[in-house]
C-alpha cells in the first residue's frame, strides 16, 4: 500500500492515526466484540463516547456551558435550510453577506424561509476581495447575520471576527473549522459539514446558543427542530455513529498533537510555503486573491497556460500528488490545506510545482 | 479478538465480510492511496463505485427502470416529513395504518404537512395483531397511504403486500428491506434506514416511482425535494460516502450468497427455530404476538418472571450473546434477527435459553 498526498477538497484527508485507529479496531470497538457501527447508539458504550467527544471538543474550541453541541445530518446544505427553520418566524429578515458560492448558496436555500438581504457583496469583484466591514448595510432587527468563514471554492477567508452588534452571528464554518483557535463567545450558531477538519461526510456539527434554541417557530416536523435535537443530546433519532466516532478520534488526535494553536501555525506554514511558490513564479503560477484574505484551507490557482493544465494533472497525480484538480466553477487548480494535510505534503506539491514549471517552462 | 453474536435492533450486525473487506481496505480503497472516506464524491472512482452499487440494488430487489433509487441521510424519522412534503399539497390528505411505534410516528412528523388519516389501526389491541384489510377506511383521494412493512419494536410484520387501489402504497421498510423478494412496482414509494439490513447509520435508502417525482408541492428548499436529488444521482450535495461504500459492499455480499430468496429461506429458519423455541417452553417465554403476523426480524419476547431479567441479560452477554434487552415501552427482551445475524447465531441463543430456563426453572 502507497498512501498519497491528499489535496481533495472534501470529502477530505483524514489524519493516518486516525485512520490506522480506525482500522484497528474495525472488528471489535472497545473490547464489545462488535464494530462500533454495529452498536446500539443508546447502548452504555455509545454514551460513554459521545460524552467523551464532547468534553474533547469543548475543551479544543473552549465552547462556553450556554452553548449546545449537536451531531446532525444532511450536510451543511440542510442546514442552509433548517437555520432559518429555527432562527426566524414567518416574515423575518435575515442578513446574508456574500463572499463566494457557499455564502450565496446558503442565502439561496435560506429564501424560502426568511427574507434574505444581502447585506453586503463581492460578487461584482468576483469574489476576489471581501466586502469591507464598513460598506455592510446591517438591519438591527434581523433574525441573524449569516456569514461563511471561508470559501472552500473561491479560496477567501475572514482572519477576524466581523463585529455585527447584537444581533446573532451565524457562521458556516465547514473549511476551516478547527483550522485554528476561534472565540465561539462571538457566535450565535456555528456550522460545520464534516467533511474537511472533522471526519467523513453525512456528519454535522452544530454549536447554538442555548437562548437561540428557544426562538418562536412555525409548525415543523420535530426532526426539524435543533430544540429536540439538544433536549435529546442529539439522539432524537438514530445519528451517524461511525461519523461521531470517526470525529472523536480526530478530536483526540488534534488534543495529541497541541490542539487548535499548533493547527494554526501549521496551517500558517503550509499556506505561506505553497502562496509563497505561487507568487515567486514570476506568474507562470496565479492566485488572484487579495493577499490578506487569502484562505489558509483552499488554495486556487491557475497556470499561466490552461493548455498545461491537462499535464499538470496527469504529472502530479503521477507523483502522488492527488486531486489538484480545480472547481468547475473556476477551472485551474486547487489545493486543500486541511488540518490532515501535512506540510511534508505541501512540500512535495511545491517541489512538483517548481519541477514542473522548469519542465514546461 | 473474539466477536460476539449481536441480536441488536439497530444500529445492527454487519455481515463479517463486509466488514473485513471494510478493514482491508480503510487506508487505501481502489489503488487510490487514499481511503474512501477520503475521495471526492464526484471523482471517477466514487461515481463509478456509485453505478455498480445503484445495478447490484436494482438486481437484487428486481427494481424496475421507472423507479429512482436515492441515497439520502437524515434517517428514516426524516423522511416522515419530507414524504408529505413531497407528495403532498397544502390541505392533501394521506391514509395512516397505524401497526406499532414506528408507523405511529411516522403518522405524527407527517402531520405538519398533510391531514393524517388514520385509516385503520391495532392500538387498542396493544399492536399485537395487524387490522384485517376489509376494515381499513381508505379514502380514494387521499395522496398516499402509508405502511410500516415491520414494526422494530412491537415485531409484528406485514407478510403480503395489502392492496390499495390507485393510490400509491408508501412502506417504511426500515427494519425489513433485502430479508426476502419485494415486487416493487406494488409500492409508489419504499424507505429504509440503513442500519438493519443495508449497512452503517446515517444513511436511507429511498425508492421513488418516477411520476411522483414530479407531484407539485409548496414552496420549500431544493435540499428537501427528492425531484432535485433524483435529477443529481443523489449528489444534489455531499452524500454520506462511507455508508453509501458499505451498502454496497452490503449488495455485494447477498449476491454472493444467493440473493433474497435465499436470504428469506434463511430467515425463515431463524425466526421459526426462536419461536418454536419460545412457544415450546411452556410459558417460561412467551411471544403474545398473532402468529401469523409475527416478524422474521424483530423477536420480542418476555420470561414468565420479569424478576429474572437482570440475570438473562447478565448471562447472555457472559455468554457472548449481545443487546437482547427489549425496547424499553415493551420491557422484556428481544433477538433481532437481520441478514447479517447466522443461524448458528440463533442456536447459540435457543441453547442458552434452553440451558437458563433448566437453571432457574
Amino acid at each position: 500500500m502507497s498512501r498519497v498526498w491528499n489535496f481533495s477538497a472534501g470529502p477530505a484527508a483524514l489524519p493516518l492515526p486516525v485512520l490506522e485507529r480506525a482500522q484497528r479496531e474495525l472488528l471489535d470497538w472497545n473490547a464489545s466484540g462488535a464494530s462500533v457501527m454495529e452498536q446500539s447508539h443508546r447502548g452504555k458504550r455509545f454514551i460513554a463516547m459521545a460524552h467523551k467527544v464532547d468534553a474533547d471538543l469543548r475543551e479544543l474550541m473552549g465552547i462556553p456551558d450556554n452553548y449546545a453541541v449537536l451531531f446532525e445530518q444532511g450536510g451543511a446544505t440542510q442546514h442552509f435550510a433548517q437555520i432559518p427553520m429555527n432562527l426566524a418566524r414567518e416574515g423575518d429578515s435575515a442578513d446574508y453577506i456574500i463572499t463566494g458560492h457557499w455564502s450565496e448558496k446558503a442565502a439561496n436555500e435560506g429564501a424560502p424561509y426568511v427574507h434574505v438581504n444581502v447585506a453586503a457583496t463581492s460578487k461584482a469583484e468576483s469574489f476576489l476581495r471581501m466586502p469591507a466591514r464598513e460598506t455592510w448595510q446591517l438591519d438591527p432587527k434581523a433574525a441573524y447575520v449569516h456569514i461563511a468563514t471561508n470559501e472552500t471554492i473561491h479560496g477567501v477567508q475572514f482572519k477576524q471576527v466581523p463585529e455585527v452588534g447584537d444581533v446573532p452571528l451565524v457562521a458556516d464554518m465547514s473549511s476551516d473549522i478547527l483550522s485554528g483557535p476561534v472565540d465561539v463567545s462571538r457566535y450565535g450558531l456555528i456550522y460545520a459539514g464534516a467533511q474537511k477538519n472533522i471526519g467523513p461526510s453525512g456528519l454535522v456539527l452544530i454549536i447554538i446558543r442555548r437562548d437561540l434554541l428557544e426562538r418562536p417557530i412555525r409548525p415543523m416536523a420535530k426532526i426539524f427542530r435543533y430544540l429536540e435535537h439538544a433536549a435529546n443530546d442529539s439522539m432524537l433519532n438514530t445519528p451517524n455513529t461511525w461519523g461521531w466516532y470517526l470525529a472523536g478520534l480526530t478530536f483526540e488526535w488534534l488534543k495529541d498533537n497541541g490542539g487548535l494553536v499548533a493547527m494554526a501555525e501549521r496551517n500558517r506554514q503550509k499556506s505561506e510555503l505553497l502562496y509563497a511558490t505561487i507568487d515567486g513564479s514570476g506568474g507562470y503560477y496565479r492566485n488572484p486573491i487579495d493577499p490578506p484574505v487569502r484562505s489558509r484551507m483552499n488554495v486556487p490557482f491557475t497556470l499561466h497556460d490552461s493548455a498545461l493544465d491537462a499535464a499538470f494533472l496527469q504529472e502530479s497525480e503521477a507523483a502522488g500528488l492527488m486531486a489538484l484538480k480545480g472547481h468547475k466553477a473556476l477551472g485551474g487548480m486547487r489545493a486543500s490545506l486541511y488540518n490532515a494535510v501535512p506540510l511534508e505534503a505541501v512540500h512535495a506539491l511545491v517541489d512538483f510545482m517548481h519541477d514542473f514549471a522548469h519542465r514546461h517552462g
